[in-house]
């Protein structure tokens, strides 16, 4: 028999070491400031063990001790520790087709800072674009600097198929892109992570979202039609990187030619731009918010084509319900917003067909802001996953 | 932020101690006999360690130790260790729409008894077949026994939806049955677990396939379509224990009526049933021997109608190499006898709609066997796993 296990074998003292160090971040960034003796009650160490702990993480300037507790009490006052003010902070960046956007997030998961840069990225090439989201990289990060915060890291959003080297954008067609290593052209100083627009989102849900189930399925759209699944908390990513690609599950398998090569994609009937075909209104930038606007007024022919955008979901999504068994589907990016017209048709369509196996359909409460929260987060958590591993774990810890 | 790991946090000495036991019984049961000294140096720990741990192993009954390699030699002979032939054995049935079977692995993997019954179980009630079954079952234990081994479990493969209890059929429709407890059923003095055959047959892939990858989807058949997805090496069985309803993707929305509720499923172009129908041959128990003699003997009939089938699969599986990006397809159980005549077109329509993201689809090596073997082994592997967890555990290794 083959010895396949799926669980990572770091049973030495440095990895048990790392993990521990981690279990107390998290702590108190979920609950600081709190006690050396309330830490260690939460986590379930001993005081001593947490202390040599707090104290490895305070010298690092992970955490910070605010002094006594109950000051004038007798006795031995705990000190309340809460995660550093002058901390590492997480940089996430979007490359949106019509924005680009960076910001800032410290290890309570607060945004510390933040920058827009609305324009279209439309057909143009990777080299300017990625100049101008490096200068806002920079801005975000040497703001981050002058408030004390450290950057530790960027993560990149991008609309496109993300190879699982994490930098290199295999497929972006709304951009135009096509096998391009992003490291080159973006800040060095910063340890680097790319992925796709739809993992980001999902992370985000995952992490920030309300009542968030640990396996759902993440469906998003900037103007493809993108999904990423979620199982046991954790993101399946598929052997190259590519899982999710739900905007090109056939629905109709002789339906209309898509650039993908294939028949009848989801795309097809439910990507923005065979809806805007659908209702003959012209391009503009926000397209989204235009056929949100004709559907609030009562714009009938918008109202109609999303609905049949909706069904068109509605059948995709009953296979991926099918395959998958997630807990929940989350509508999320813009698709949020367009949500009250997709919906009523989606959700009819998907349990017509899968009586008694169907999943519950939401929308998120992020929004469009999704993906680069999930990017930021995703850096700040690195940290939290393995707080002094950079710096403390020696010769490693395998 | 909350604190949301996939990673279980075992750090303790026992939790420790476990695994390390774990790894010398993988280590012995793929490349023994193996002196202590080879032990230590293939799983990386050091001689006083793993003797102490083979100690406890050959305390137990998990291995044998064959006395001095070198007789003879001066100095100290290393001893051999191999898995103790009087060890546990896994037990593993199968509840088939023709048949009914059980078996016998041991922890080495191979097959030492091994019971077959032939007749068909559609429509009949549970209460009899697993009557049947147990005798069976019983049948493969007495015969184990008598050869000095000890049966450690019994795992169930049935050919319909189970719940995640482990035990419950939820939907068998091939049987026509719902909601079934299994475990009043059957032998109430071995510790059972029930699963899907389309998952077991994938775990046998995975354990005993060739070159089989990690990430893979596992396509099966009996007189359904299932599927089972494998990921890291793992099953993925949804929230409900639902995932991989391959046969209920819908290919034509509008098509026939399906019997789940839906429209249009894989099973109305691909399902037996349908092939069968299309040919207009009559029903008869082993229905894929009849389609694969017809086909051998060129029945073009046949041919067409089985090319068809894999054209409505390639389809279903677009969908799902779209959404999961696995490395490979296998074609196993029943398909595989057919695969010769599927896979043209099913790998041709595949090919055509995923342009640079398909993936290989290949026809498994084990055929109909797979989900009893990969019953039988789940049972030999969660022993070697966890070879002396319920015996030296004590109050717990969390």
């Amino acid at each position: 028999m083959r010895g396949r296990s799926g669980a990572p074998q770091l049973d030495t003292q440095q990895g048990i070491r790392r993990r521990n160090l981690s279990r107390v971040m998290y702590a108190v960034a979920a609950h600081g400031p709190l006690s050396r003796a309330a830490v260690a009650s939460r986590i379930g160490l001993t005081r001593a063990a947490v202390s040599t702990l707090v104290d490895e993480l305070i010298r690092s300037g992970h955490l910070d001790e605010l002094g006594p507790e109950r000051p004038g009490r007798v006795g031995r006052p705990g000190s309340a520790l809460a995660m550093s003010a002058r901390g590492p902070v997480g940089i996430g960046a979007e490359v949106g087709v019509d924005h680009l956007a960076a910001c800032a997030v410290d290890l309570r998961g607060e945004v510390r800072v933040r920058a827009v840069r609305r324009a279209s990225n439309r057909g143009r090439s990777p080299g300017p674009v990625l100049e101008e989201l490096t200068a806002l990289v920079r801005k975000v990060s040497a703001e981050a600097r002058e408030a004390g915060m450290s950057p530790a890291g960027l993560a990149v959003a991008v609309p496109g198929l993300v190879s699982r080297d994490s930098r290199t954008v295999v497929r972006a067609p709304n951009l135009g892109w096509h096998d391009i290593d992003l490291a080159p052209l973006l800040p060095a100083e910063l340890p680097l992570t790319v992925d796709n627009e739809a993992n980001f989102g999902a992370l985000a849900e995952l992490w920030l979202g309300e009542d968030t189930p640990e396996d759902f399925l993440h469906v998003s759209a900037e103007i493809g039609v993108g999904a990423a699944l979620v199982v046991d908390g954790r993101l399946l990513r598929g052997t190259r990187g590519f899982a999710g690609e739900l905007g090109h599950v056939p629905i109709w398998p002789e339906g209309p030619a898509c650039p993908c090569g294939g028949r009848g994609c989801l795309e097809q009937y439910a990507g923005q731009e065979a809806v805007l075909r659908a209702v003959g209104l012209e391009e503009r930038e926000d397209r989204v918010e235009l056929l949100a606007e004709c559907a609030d007024a009562g714009d009938e022919t918008v109202r109609r084509a999303l609905s049949d955008a909706g069904t068109a979901m509605g059948i995709a999504l009953t296979g991926a319900v099918n395959l998958l068994d997630p807990r929940a589907v989350v509508l999320g990016g813009a698709l949020s917003r367009l949500a009250p017209w997709l919906l009523p048709s989606l959700e009819r369509e998907l349990a017509g067909r899968t009586a008694g196996r169907a999943c519950r359909v939401t929308a998120s409460v992020l929004g469009p802001d999704g993906p680069l929260l999930g990017a930021a987060h995703s850096v700040a958590r690195a940290v939290l996953d393995d707080p002094v591993g950079a710096v403390g774990a020696g010769a490693g810890g395998g």
